[in-house]
C-alpha cells in the first residue's frame, strides 16, 4: 500500500512488474539517532541497514546520526561517506542525551528522529522537550506510557505541535495492538474493554500448569529456556502486564495509573523481598497457591489463565482468571499473547490479535513500522 | 498515537486533559468525492459527519464535493455554506464519472481523494487514470484488487507517482490485515503462507454443521438472518473467499490471479446454472456431500473448516478442509473471519487477526481508517 514494494522470489508467479514510479517521489530525509543500541536496538538496525536501498528507492533517506549507550555515545561528522563508514568512523565520547538530540536535530530544519530503545526512565524524561522541539519520538520503552500521569500528558500534549510520538512496540512488540486501537477510535468507534494475555512467559507458564509437574518446575524450565527475565519474578509479579494495560488505557484517553491496576502478583509476599538466588531457592512455595488455583478452575470446568481486564468503568485488574474452556485464551499457542478489544462495533464478536509479543527482532519491527508511518507524513524537504 | 484524541467518559477516572496544540497543527484540506451511497457508502458519510469536528480541531478538513450513484450524481458548487447544507442544495445529474473526478480534483490545486464504495467493474476501471492525476483512491470494492492483472499492475504502477490506492476493506472490512501484511514486509520480513478463513458466513455454516441438522438447513437459516448474499452460491462457491486470496497475495507481491486459485465450489456442479428460486428449492442436494466430509473429518477427529491457503510455492487454495481440534481456526466465533501469517519472523507461532469481517459499519470505518492515512501524509495546502 505504499511504496516499499517487496520484492520475494516467486518460483510460480513470476514477482510482479516492479511499478516504477513514473515521476520522482516525494524526497525526504530523516535524520536519525538511536539510544540504547542493545538487542532491541542492535536488530533494529540490522534491520534498516537491510531496508536501505528499498527505502531510498522509495524515496526516504535515512540517516543514522549517532548511537547512544547509557555511558558513551557517538556522533556522525555529518559527512556522507563517513557516515555510510559509520562502524569505522566511530569516535565514541561520553554520553550525554541533550547534546546527543541536539545532534541529530541538527540546525538546517532537517527531520529528526530519536529511537528510544533503552529502558530507562531518565530517557523518558526527555521526551517532551524532544517533540517540544521538533524531534520526533519512536519507543518500545513502557517507562513513559506506564509512568507519572502527568509526564505522559505533557508528552500528548508536545506530540500534538507537530512532532509524532509512537509507541507500538511497547504492548505486545511487533503485533498490530496500539494502531489498532487507536484506528478504532480514530473512525469513531468506542473501547467497551480489552482483555489480553500480555506476557508470553505467564501464558506459557499457565499453558504447561496442568498439574502434571509443580508450578515451580515449570518456572525453573521457562527460566532456563531463557523464556524470563533473569529474575523470574519481574514476570511473576505482573507488573510488566499491568504497563501495557495502562498504556492502552490512556491511547483510549483514560487517565489510568500503574496504581489504579489490581495486580495480583503470583509471588508470595514473603517472597518478595528476597534477592534473586534466595527467590529461586525457595521457588517451590509458588506450588501450593499454584496447584490449588488449578483445582479451582477444574472443579469450574475451565481453565487458568494469566488476564489483564480493562472496562470503561474503571476497573482494571492483572490476575488468574478462570476462563470456560471455549474462551479464545484458552487455545493460544505456548507463547502467544493475545488481546481482545470490545467496542460498540466490535461488540457480540470482539477484535482480536494474538501472536508473539517479545524478542528482539519482533519488536524491532514494531519500531521500525512506527519509524515508517512517521516518514510517510513528512513534508518533503531538502 | 496521532492528534484525534477520544473523547470517552470514563465514570471512574476523569478524561485526560486535552493535550490541545500549542501551536496550530498543519492545516490540510482534502476533497472528497464518494462514488456508490449504499450500504457501506452511507455508513461512511454518518461516520465522517460524526467525525468532522474532531478532525477539523487536528488541521483535517474534509469537504465533502460530490456523490455519484450509478445513475446519477451530485456535485457541490464550491460554495462552503451550501457544502454545510448540502442535503438541501443537492442537485441530481446524469452520473459521469469523468466529470466527477475532475470536479473533486478541482483546479486549485488542492489534495483529492475519490471512494469508491460501488460493487462496479467500471469504476476500478478509472483507477488508474485518477491516480494518474494525483487523485488518491480509497475502495472496499475487490474488483481491481482481484482482476486483471494488468489493470492491477496499471494501477500500482500510478500510485506510486505520488497519488495513493489504499483498500484495507477489500479484505476482512475493518479488521487490520492488509495494512498489518504491509507493515510486515516493509520492515524487512517475509511473507511464507496466508492462512483464513475470510467469509463469516461459511465459518458460521462450517461452524454449525455438527450433524445435528442438514446442511441445507443451516444454509437456509444463514439465509433468513441475511448471513448470506440475497443468493447463497455467491457465498458457496467460495469466489469471494478466493478474491481475498489473491488481493493479499498481490499485496505481498506475488502475481497471482483469480485462475490460479484452486477454488472448492460447495455448489454442485449441476446446481450451479440455475436460477436463484430453483437453487433454493433443490438446497438438500448439498446434504449428502456435506454430512460427507463432516464424517470424514469425525473419522479423522477433526473439525471441518472452510479454508483459504496461500504459500510461496504458489500454491493457492479455497476449499473444505479437516483441521485438528487444537487448531486455532476450530475455536472462532460463529462469523468470525481469521488471518493468519506466517512469516520468517512469525514462523512458530504465527499472526493471527480475528474478528466480524463484513458489516456496514465495520467496512466503512477501514475504509475511514484509509482516509485517515492519506490525510496524514498530505502536505500543507492551503
Amino acid at each position: 500500500m505504499n511504496a516499499l514494494a517487496p520484492q520475494l522470489e516467486h518460483p510460480k508467479h513470476p514477482v510482479l512488474v516492479r511499478a516504477l514510479p513514473t515521476t520522482t517521489p516525494r524526497r525526504r530525509m530523516l535524520a536519525v539517532g538511536l539510544i540504547g543500541p542493545g538487542r532491541v536496538g542492535s536488530a533494529l538496525l540490522t534491520q534498516l541497514r537491510a531496508a536501505q536501498t528499498r527505502l531510498s528507492e522509495s524515496g526516504l533517506e535515512l540517516k543514522l546520526c549517532g548511537v547512544a549507550a547509557s555511558k558513551r555515545m557517538w556522533l556522525d561528522c555529518d559527512d556522507p561517506d563517513l557516515n555510510r563508514r559509520c562502524d569505522r568512523a566511530q569516535i565514541w565520547r561520553p554520553a550525554d542525551l541533550r547534546q546527543f538530540a541536539r545532534h541529530v536535530l541538527g540546525d538546517d530544519g532537517r527531520h529528526a528522529l530519536l529511537i528510544d530503545c533503552s529502558a530507562n526512565d531518565e530517557v523518558a524524561a526527555h521526551y517532551a522537550g524532544w517533540l517540544a522541539e521538533g524531534v520526533h519520538v519512536v519507543t518500545p520503552n513502557k517507562l513513559a506510557g506506564s509512568g507519572p500521569l502527568e509526564r505522559w500528558q505533557a508528552i500528548r500534549a508536545a506530540s500534538h505541535a507537530g512532532a509524532r510520538f509512537r509507541y507500538e512496540a511497547t504492548v505486545c512488540a511487533g503485533l498490530p495492538v496500539v494502531q489498532t486501537l487507536r484506528d478504532l477510535l480514530d473512525t469513531g468507534d468506542e473501547l467497551l474493554a480489552v482483555d489480553g494475555m500480555f506476557s508470553g512467559t505467564l501464558a506459557w507458564l499457565c499453558n504447561r500448569h496442568d498439574g502434571g509437574r509443580p508450578f515451580s518446575a515449570l518456572v525453573r524450565e521457562a527460566h532456563a529456556l531463557g523464556y524470563t527475565e533473569p529474575d523470574p519474578r519481574d514476570d511473576l509479579s505482573g507488573l510488566d502486564v499491568a504497563r501495557k494495560l495502562v498504556i492502552l488505557a490512556r491511547e483510549a484517553g483514560w487517565a489510568l495509573s500503574l496504581d489504579d491496576v489490581d495486580v495480583q502478583s503470583l509471588v508470595p509476599a514473603e517472597l518478595a523481598a528476597l534477592d534473586a538466588d534466595a527467590f529461586m531457592a525457595r521457588l517451590d512455595e509458588l506450588d501450593a497457591p499454584m496447584a490449588a488455583q488449578l483445582a479451582i478452575a477444574r472443579a469450574e470446568g475451565g481453565v487458568l489463565r494469566h488476564v489483564a481486564s480493562l472496562d470503561r468503568d474503571g476497573r482494571a485488574s492483572v490476575k488468574l482468571a478462570v476462563l470456560p474452556a471455549s474462551h479464545p485464551f484458552a487455545h493460544t499457542r505456548l507463547t502467544d499473547n493475545v488481546v481482545q478489544f470490545t467496542t460498540r462495533r466490535y461488540h457480540d464478536n470482539p477484535l482480536l490479535v494474538q501472536g508473539p509479543g517479545a524478542g528482539p527482532e519482533v519488536t524491532a519491527a514494531g519500531v521500525f513500522g512506527d519509524l515508517l508511518r512517521i516518514a510517510e507524513s513528512l513534508e518533503a524537504r531538502a
